[in-house]
């Protein structure tokens, strides 16, 4: 999480929301290691998951994540929940909870419906303090 | 939808899930046509309505569509329907319904959730039968 959460600073220090990703391998290496994207690269969907997943697919040469850990600094959207629940991910630690926005914990906990045939093993608050003062450092600087 | 029906038609000729997906612009020009390709790009994110809102945000240089229609052959699943909504998609237009992965009439219904900060229109069933003829023929071949 030490190093999602050194991710989530650099994007932060380029404008970007503070979120950072990790994802390691079956054996334990880093597969991606990621920031949120949005403005930096004009795409709604470049959340730091996202970003994670594709580019440990890519590296892995397969569509499936079995048996990779993926560590973020915040709960995930719902985007990225449902997208960590179709590239199988082992399990998922993540820091901060997000109760506006977040889609694990809150709003449509996409990962305990019927449509997510695949449910990670979920650990949240993981350096939750040092998450969310990240996030609130940012957004208290922009307003 | 037409279009979005070669679309998928096309993918599903090289293996994929036949589902295709377009965006037009407010002014009604195609900004994206593109069909699934989790398989042929080793990526779990790589759905049509996913590859269409990169394609379409790039081309406007923005990471919001707001003003834009996306069509799509099948029912969004729940990581796309969450997509579709932090793009700030207009309208949505979509084929057959999904009851099993489908997350916008089933399942954790992300639209109508406190996390979706923006809900388009919704207009499903169109040109369900074709869209389901399709996704149908694919499976059966496979089986």
């Amino acid at each position: 999480m030490t190093v999602a959460l050194a991710a989530a600073e650099s994007v932060g220090r380029l404008g970007e929301v503070p979120v950072g990703a990790v994802i390691l391998g079956p054996d334990g290496s880093a597969l991606a290691i990621t920031g949120n994207r949005v403005y930096l690269d004009n795409d709604p969907t470049a959340h730091a998951e996202i970003l994670a997943i594709r580019t440990a697919s890519a590296k892995l040469g397969r569509p499936r994540l079995d048996g990779c850990d993926l560590y973020v600094t915040l709960e995930p959207c719902p985007m990225c929940a449902a997208a960590i629940s179709t590239a199988r991910i082992r399990r998922l630690y993540f820091g901060a909870a997000d109760p506006k926005s977040g889609g694990v914990e809150h709003g449509p906990r996409v990962l305990d419906s019927s449509s997510a045939h695949h449910r990670p093993e979920v650990y949240g608050g993981i350096s939750e303090t040092a998450s969310a003062a990240l996030l609130q450092a940012f957004f208290k600087e922009r307003r």
